[in-house]
């Protein structure tokens, strides 16, 4: 049990900071502990599974769907102090981490070694890899690379009652028996407790090139996309940036950014740098060919960095449109993505909404934003509405409700729209059995009966 | 329900068909039915449920762990003739199939349009999708490339209780609720029959070159492949063959193969020509360095045919020294490799029995074979003790009792080894969860009780 009070939480003021996440949603815990490793989990979960108490794991609440959101009470399991692992080892390309580490340190400790862990979340820098494991988080690198649940290869897992159980292992290859380490990735903290991971890492890729590619019309653009990947070439990720994103960006920053483009493709290339200046040139006479204004290459590493600085910008300067983010990543096969885009304008302009895209365009997972305010129930009865459109339009183009960002509290009432009642039967018989008593972050992917769909308002 | 008789088989002649796999145990089962659509698959398997039959879905029986065996009677679901959709779909890199698609005909689809499906089993010119789902098969390619499982990302099942549902989608990312293709990937048949698979494909790599390198010291090849892999650069495969697997190949078809050596090591590189020019140059130097006696480089089609022979000729050669042929693969940390070696050369003179070792080197992922007679009891004791304790010392030394063949009924036994009872308990729950009258594929994976090794004996 934990002795140290300094690492359990119950004063009001204390609570306050552990009541939201990146999403929407406000929920007050009863209590919120720290607990320092596994020992110390395996009690918490054991009383609260005797008690019945809801208990909600928490990495640095980056989440944008609510799943850390504490929405029955009870209390919160706050994993950041659990950090003291991040053991490279060179011989086997592994990685074995707590759960509380800062992706972002992760990757340094690997490129140190001259090794590379791909994954990279937006969030890299404030997110914990514990976090990045529940939601099997993703990011710009997954096409080339895959995401996070590509990489976890082990897991040390606290069951919901208390059990410490380890699944997959050092090696690479495991097919003994289930695969609950690919069950557990992505569970969104509703199956067990993560205290260990071990990750596979690759060898460093040894250069990068960026290039940006400004187009006038959409079509153009996804034509490009759909292009430079069926002519043999895999970039490590390509970008997109919709009209009002661009515009957002450089009213929040002035840096030149065409505010007439239709479109901003952001594309970066990594392997043998003759490989690579090959492909680049390849890349750029796509573009050209379909039409891009203009075609800017970047080698340096402050060439590139200033490339990208318009995509690292896009979260802070859209918030500055609206004070409320409603954040989506609604995901479409790839051939989709021109179709797609047509269907968010419709929705935007149908509901009078201010709606910024932009995403991970090579694997159709784009960015839908919706900017407003949370105090105009009437704007977010209509942001309400749009929202359900945009996982329709998701849905009808053979997508999925979200490529990256988890299903949490935001996305539940939707799931049996894309599972059907049988599928989604099969994923609560897990649940089931696992953690019979459901106190393992309740009310989270599972739609509440009679909930069919978001609901922002307060009445 | 089926009408066409013609795939109702019922007649002993026949179902002697389907009494056995790859692996070892010959089990009569009562009926077999050949369905050709999910429609019909989904009638069996609810009658199936009703009157509590056992079912066994079966591809080409090529399985060298047992699972598609009959071992309780019943019915086995013969899943070859629902083989008519392969569809390539090149705007989204995928491919759709049907379960009872050959896995080298979705290469072949896939390479004429210049597309790479990389799950290479050494049995793809045999063996179905749909069985290297279940088993979620790897191959040589698994280092660089990974396995079945990292390809698919759609899949059409028909659960225990004759529900058809559907996981993933067309997507390459999706986190939409618990990651059920991944659960049913390598589940061998007892969680479900896949009925449709969605496969993602990769851009056709531009060149492959091929290297053989000879060592005279087990040690010199293990620390090669090391070296080679924390050089940064990541082959396509990287095989092994001790001295007894060069010896029963030389036997089997003399081509000149030096029998002294203690070690062949095959390497693909594969990518961009000119990278893969300096690549092979490095390999071949890092070889050199650590006392390779010889380095063979291929460059054209018909040189890399010819190196790769020898690797091709193992199955059928191995199989000459003697008739009955136990087959593992059990997987170490790579580092572990050397030490997996010793082992297993301790084994073999501890047991006396006819031991060969290759396998995929480069994950870690050995194949130690034994070789013996199943009439000679008294040897087949001393296979069984020599299995037990390969299994040990995989374990022992943070590995697995299975990187790629599955657990199926001969690995059974040492399962609570690997997982513990409470890590093994987490696995039964799932599939009480799905299958509660445990009809699908029972005695495969998880152990019998009392019986705590392999058996390969009458008495
Ligand atoms: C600016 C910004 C950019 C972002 N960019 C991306 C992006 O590019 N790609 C992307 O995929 N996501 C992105 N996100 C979303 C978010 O950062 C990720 O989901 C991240 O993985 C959450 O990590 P966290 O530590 O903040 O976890 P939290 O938000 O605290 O928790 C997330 C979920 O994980 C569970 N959890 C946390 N720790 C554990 C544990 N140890 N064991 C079990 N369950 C646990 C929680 O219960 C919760 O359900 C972004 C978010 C922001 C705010
Ligand atoms: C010479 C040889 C070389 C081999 N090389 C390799 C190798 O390099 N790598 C490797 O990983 N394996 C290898 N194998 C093992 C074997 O080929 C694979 O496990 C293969 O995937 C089995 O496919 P199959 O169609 O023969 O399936 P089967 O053997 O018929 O069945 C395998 C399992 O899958 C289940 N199954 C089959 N179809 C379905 C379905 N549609 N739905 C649900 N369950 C189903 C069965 O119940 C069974 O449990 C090799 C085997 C041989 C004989």
């Amino acid at each position: 049990m934990i002795t140290d009070q300094k690492r359990i939480l119950s004063k009001e003021a204390d609570l306050h900071s552990y009541a939201f996440d990146g999403s929407f949603g406000y929920y007050l815990p009863e209590r919120v502990v720290q607990p320092i490793n596994s020992d110390e989990v395996i009690d918490i979960v054991k009383l609260a599974n005797q008690y019945l108490v809801p208990i909600y794991p928490r990495g640095q609440a980056t989440c944008l769907s609510g799943g850390p959101l504490p929405v029955d009470g009870g209390i919160v399991i706050d994993m950041v102090k659990m950090d003291q692992k991040l053991e490279i080892d060179s011989e086997n390309l592994i990685a074995i981490v707590s759960p509380g580490v800062i992706t972002a340190s992760i990757q340094k400790a690997a490129l140190e070694k001259g090794y590379f862990y791909p994954p990279d979340p937006s969030s890299a820098h404030v997110s914990t890899i514990g976090g990045n494991v529940a939601e099997n988080s993703g990011g710009p690198r997954g096409l080339k690379y895959g995401i996070t649940g590509d990489y976890v290869i082990g897991l040390e897992v606290v069951t919901p009652e208390g059990k410490l159980i380890r699944t997959g292992g050092q090696t690479i290859k495991n097919v003994t028996g289930y695969n609950l380490t690919k069950l557990i990735v992505g569970s969104e903290g509703t199956l067990g407790i993560v205290t260990e991971i071990t990750l596979r890492l690759i060898p460093k890729p040894k250069k990068s090139v960026s290039l940006m590619a400004v187009f006038d019309q959409l079509v153009d653009s996804g034509a490009s996309i759909s292009t430079i990947l069926s002519s043999g070439i895999l970039p490590a990720a390509m970008e997109i940036m919709d009209q009002s994103c661009i515009q957002a960006v450089e009213n929040f920053k002035p840096s030149g950014y065409p505010t007439d483009a239709a479109a901003i493709v952001l594309i970066e290339l990594d392997g043998h740098p003759v490989a690579i200046e090959d492909e680049i040139k390849e890349v750029a006479t796509i573009c050209k060919q379909l039409h891009a204004r203009t075609v800017k290459v970047a080698t340096t590493e402050e060439e590139r960095g200033k490339l990208w600085e318009a995509r690292k910008l896009v979260s802070p300067a859209i918030t500055k449109i609206k004070p409320t983010k409603i954040s989506e990543d609604a995901t479409v096969p790839r051939s989709q993505i021109p179709r797609m885009f047509e269907r968010l304008i419709e929705i935007r302009e149908k509901y009078a909404i201010d709606l910024v895209v932009f995403g991970h365009a090579g694997d159709g997972n784009l960015h839908p934003n919706i900017l407003a305010d949370k105090r105009d129930q009437e704007e977010m009865r209509r942001v309400e509405d749009a929202v359900t459109e945009i996982f329709e339009a998701a849905i009808e183009l053979g997508g999925t409700l979200s490529g990256e960002h988890g299903i949490g509290t935001m996305k539940a009432p939707y799931m049996e729209k894309e599972l059907g009642i049988d599928g989604l039967e099969m994923m609560k018989r897990v649940k089931e059995a696992w953690d019979p008593n459901n106190i393992m972050n309740p009310k989270k992917i599972f739609p509440t009966p009679g909930v069919s769909k978001l609901v922002l308002t307060d009445d």
